[in-house]
């Protein structure tokens, strides 16, 4: 039986974790997979506990796991560790490069029901169906980084070797052959060496795909195009850093950051995971959106176990639940039924 | 007589530079201040005519005036070019480096006839006055970069010296007591160690800053919030690189990259130039709007001449403009008077 290993971690971690097995398991039920879900420590629990935000045994497991599910870490209780003690750096970064997962995936849909909870204009984003790729092991979050003296100085090294770009780039061009054949290519090329050599590794890459359209844009161009057109896009792909910063503003295409899941997979295992945070201000309160986290399952179905036929029932579960206008509190406007975060969990269940 | 460089540059730049003259000519016409324009040949026009973007006779003259104003350099001509003799490259990065231009300087407010030109909800942006300093001449911009074998790779170094992040943060918190007294400092403290020494620096900075409430965000977050809620904002300070993304993402919402004015200062002379390009796809045809220079031209008389008395008067002119309805191209909805690049000129003069 295949093996997920389950990281609910801090805060709305907790919560939101348990209503994505319920949905997984729920629509599994008449499918011939059975997932085996245990649990394991990580984040500031797991400091609390074992001292570690990624204790041995819990990576171990991942590692063996054939994929993993992940809540939320950090909260403040931790914010006062040094930086690459804290639950995020540790836990997050350590498990991405230790499992070498290159890859994070975000679509991002507008869902109609969803069009009004935006903060762009229904006619901007009505309509948007786009997927992030990002780099997501290498980079200026990988690359040596220190102090100097004389004068005092910091320093962090952006760098991506061919390999590096060349797998990321050739999965963005096989995820847009699969959809409507659009590939961007984001990059800071007017600047920046690594995104000099990011196009040329680009450009040959692209020769084995006549069929897929590509084209080039900068970053601060693409940030602004991402609000001002979100619907000339199809598949991004892009950096580690730039990744960061644009698929947390295209969260913002679909209503709410509490909408995006996240896969980041390595070629043969995948973590799954919301793309928000551990939320500490509601955590314990029955208050969080579980959809995202819904979701992610969604796209574990699809990306570890080739189902997806159970994915899109998921994912068409969680549009009949917001077309009937139900929302948690991050997406309510006045007239909607606002449900807590097992209510949420219900309602999908119901609507699969 | 103080002297102003005026480097017109290429395509839409050589429209609505004059138009910023014009305006300026005009405002200071019963004023002390008497300023002397003279052009000189930048960007790709430099390169055809001078075989170089930043001409040397170029370069002296704008260390020697009191002020620069710049139009838009570059263009599909010159594209071919390596990365580093291309106009934009070789232009604004050798200015802004030759000069020490360490602050940018993007001031970003919704004027209230323009909340329906923006692709977000009157409702989230019709209150926003924000300005964004962008540290202009360190990080990866300058950093060492370049290329490595075995395996093939390239690099790019993010570095800050403790003078370059100090002067830079120093200055948002005097344009932040100046106004609604609120800093938000934009960095990736959770990964990098710039941004963490950044925060020290800052945190170093604030200590004669009692009065100006400082608050810390990511960047990622920051991206987001500015299309979530951009009215929590006053004043935000970042490094080169998330200020080159953070700014242009911040134009959306003061309805159009057009409107946005540009101010790069090192303490004692300023640059002033729109924040857009030269949009070769619409130059000659008198298309081009014309506001974001002639704004630029208020910042050049409030920072390098301290005249916020004429400042204001044009900042004015352009809203009594965009109330009575008039629009250029980029800025129109079904309705407006459309006007060309000079007719937009004559309507600022009319109305200052
Ligand atoms: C928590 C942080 C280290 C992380 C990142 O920067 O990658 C987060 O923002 C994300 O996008 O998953
Ligand atoms: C043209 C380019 C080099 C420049 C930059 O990245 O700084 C531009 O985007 C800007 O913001 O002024």
């Amino acid at each position: 039986m295949p093996k997920v290993a389950v990281l609910p971690g801090d805060g709305i971690g907790q919560e939101i974790v348990p209503e994505a097995i319920r949905v997984l398991q729920a629509v599994l039920t008449d499918s011939s997979l059975r997932l085996e879900f245990k649990e394991y420590p990580v984040g500031g629990a797991a400091i609390d506990r074992a001292g570690r935000a990624l204790p041995a045994e819990t990576l171990a497991a991942c590692q063996e796991a054939d994929a993993v599910l992940l809540g939320a870490v950090g909260g403040p209780k931790w914010d006062t560790l040094p930086a690459p003690e804290r639950p995020e750096t540790a836990a997050l970064l350590g498990l991405r490069k230790a499992l070498g997962l290159y890859a994070n995936i975000r679509p991002v849909r507008m869902l109609p029901a969803l069009a009004d909870a935006s903060a762009l204009k229904r006619e901007v984003v009505q309509n948007t169906d786009l997927v992030v790729l990002r780099e997501l092991t290498g980079g200026l979050y990988f690359g040596e980084k220190g102090r100097k003296q004389n004068p005092p100085a910091a320093y962090d090294l952006m760098i991506y070797t061919e390999e590096e770009v060349e797998r990321i780039v050739r999965l963005a061009f096989e995820t847009a052959r699969l959809r409507r054949k659009k590939l961007c290519s984001v990059d800071k090329a007017n600047v920046l060496e690594t995104s000099r050599f990011w196009r040329e590794v680009t450009l040959r890459v692209a020769a084995a795909y006549p069929e897929v359209e590509l084209t080039h844009m900068y970053v601060d161009n693409a940030a602004m195009q991402l609000v001002r057109d979100p619907e000339q896009f199809d598949v991004l792909v892009t950096e580690n850093m730039f990744g960061d910063i644009l698929t947390d503003l295209a969260s913002m295409l679909s209503g709410s950051i509490g909408m995006m899941a996240s896969a980041s997979l390595n070629g043969k295992k995948g973590l799954y995971e919301p793309a928000h945070g551990s939320a500490p201000d509601i955590a314990g309160k029955n208050l969080a959106n579980p959809l995202a986290t819904i979701l992610s399952g969604a796209l574990m179905l699809r990306y570890s176990f080739a189902r997806e036929k159970e994915a899109q029932a998921i994912e068409q579960a969680v549009s009949k639940v917001l077309d009937a206008g139900y929302r948690t509190g991050d997406l309510a406007k006045p007239g909607d039924k606002v449900l807590g975060t097992k209510e949420m969990g219900d309602a999908v269940l119901a609507a699969l």
